[in-house]
């Protein structure tokens, strides 16, 4: 029987519907394949360093700038969808408005090996990801023109990914995504009326409820959202008030990794290494207006599932899987 | 050179960026296929109507109810997402809001050929697939628990779709799907603020610019929109101002037929029989509210991209093809 649920963080509805089950697309089984020989003509792998763009920042022990040696590697984007230099330039054309691709892009190389990804590293590897993530955070924060950062991830070529070395995004923009405004608007509504973070009412009811709760450290907590447009669809949230991803502490880092690398993990086990979709959720610093209302999270879409008509003319889902189910599917499984 | 561009209807930003035009997968070429033998497993081809649920209406000349000699077909779904028996709950969680899954989920079978596509179709045959969108609207419209209904396409398995044989949906749901609303939303705004439908702005300006003009004839026009999410998207609209699709006057229907068919002829010829959607954006002619405001037109998206992180979490769409130049090829093609 299926079921209308409205999620309270976007106000958008979606449909459960168990009868679209047979839609879903998940790999027979899990190929498990750690290393190989270096692809020539991959340009993330070490040693081809001079097919990018020069380094922005890695993590390396010795070795010298843009030759291998490094960790973890960050480069602008070789093809970017926007670019950092010109002056933003805001006009209208008639009833339209436009403004120059300002931006930042650019592509965290998140290891050496060509064959590893982050739901088989260590915490320790997968924590390195991260500081890469907030190195680069902070610093693009800086730029008085940006009004947001996004950092996101596709796995595998069904999810967006042209190129197969582990990598994820960052891009900055001029604007403010419709979709993380629209969040914003709605948590701070909620916070006018209730004076209280719409995101940590969330989490108690959450961890009050049970159902769809997956996993839980010190710091961070891991769960099915109660309208997920996606199978298996996870959203983890910091459990203390935190509007931005910028503001993490150095002793929380660990604990986001070990949440992240759970998760990843868990997907990979139960769905044998899915396609999937991450991305970070957060307000810069400087958003002061959204401080107490805001509060970061990373959301985590396995793609098992294609778009159709449907999801474009509506902007609705239709998700076949109650996510109490994926939850306890994914509690189930045994993280090694 | 990378652009951003506002669309005026959702206000919803996107980026033009001629660097992802690498990521653009066009079929390489065309493969045309007009007829061969009924797959034996196929539940939409003629003589295998008792494989489906049995028929709202068809269109036939003489031959049995349930029976072949139809040329289009109305079925409910197999495995519909949504229910028409049961009554309207609408119940809350804590926070979270549902509601049972009633509402209306058919199939329209555009053709007894398995071979056949409405871009390959006669002007006659795609008016008459027209008319059972029509009949199936009208008649959905009358039930006063469904507040929004959406026809739409889902071609090819990479557009979402389960099944071969031509085929198109419908539907009916008790809530306004949020993309609709935010358009009938901002329609409204723009109303109440000028006293003018945003969209017949849309069409004057679009009109008087030609740059991203397709095919006009006596009733609708086809155009790039400004902002559009995906390359070569369309949308078409009818050019005297008109809410919804059930007031459309039958001497209009073989205009739209013919707009219709004209630009997916386009899209298969100048794209190689790309996997498509398109929907078609009504209100109900019961919304009076809406009925100066709102405009009702189709959106055709071709799928040549594949959806990342980015689009997931941002909610804005990177586009590598500008408009104006879409519009331009799309214009060239030689239409037979």
């Amino acid at each position: 029987m299926s079921e209308f649920r409205k999620d309270p963080v976007t106000n958008r509805w979606i449909i459960i519907s168990p009868e679209f089950r047979n839609r879903m697309n998940i790999p027979e089984k899990l190929e498990e394949v750690n290393s190989g020989p270096i692809p020539e003509n991959c340009p993330f792998c070490p040693g081809h360093e001079d097919k990018t763009p020069p380094e922005i920042i890695a993590y390396r022990k010795g070795g010298e700038k843009n030759g291998p040696g490094w960790w973890v590697r960050v480069i602008p984007n070789k093809f970017p969808a926007l670019m950092i230099e010109p002056p933003l330039k805001r006009r209208g054309i008639g009833m339209y408005d436009m403004m120059n691709g300002v931006g930042a892009h650019e592509v965290i190389i998140e290891t050496p090996n060509h064959y590893m990804s982050l739901g088989k590293m260590t915490e320790k590897e997968v924590e390195d990801v991260l500081w890469a993530y907030y190195d680069r955070f902070t610093d693009l924060q800086k730029d008085p023109r940006m009004e947001y950062i996004l950092i996101f991830k596709n796995h595998k070529r069904e999810a967006g990914s042209s190129l197969e070395h582990p990598h994820s995004q960052i891009i900055a923009t001029p604007i403010v995504p419709k979709r993380v405004m629209e969040e914003m608007k709605w948590a701070k509504k909620y916070y006018d009326y209730k004076k209280r973070c719409m995101f940590c009412d969330i989490l108690t009811q959450e961890k009050e409820d049970g159902r769809r709760v997956i996993f839980e450290n010190d710091h961070f907590i891991t769960f099915a959202p109660f309208a997920p447009r996606f199978p298996y669809e996870m959203h983890i949230m910091p459990k203390e008030h935190q509007p931005s991803f910028g503001m993490i502490k150095p002793s929380e880092m660990p604990h986001l990794a070990s949440a992240l690398r759970d998760a990843l993990r868990r997907i990979y086990l139960l769905l044998n290494d899915p396609p999937y979709n991450f991305i970070i959720h957060s307000s810069l610093q400087s958003r002061k207006d959204v401080s107490e209302s805001y509060h970061w999270h990373i959301e985590i879409v396995p793609r098992l599932i294609k778009m159709t008509g449907f999801e474009w003319g509506s902007g609705f889902h239709i998700n076949p899987v109650y996510p109490e189910e994926a939850a306890s599917q994914l509690r189930e499984v045994n993280v090694t």
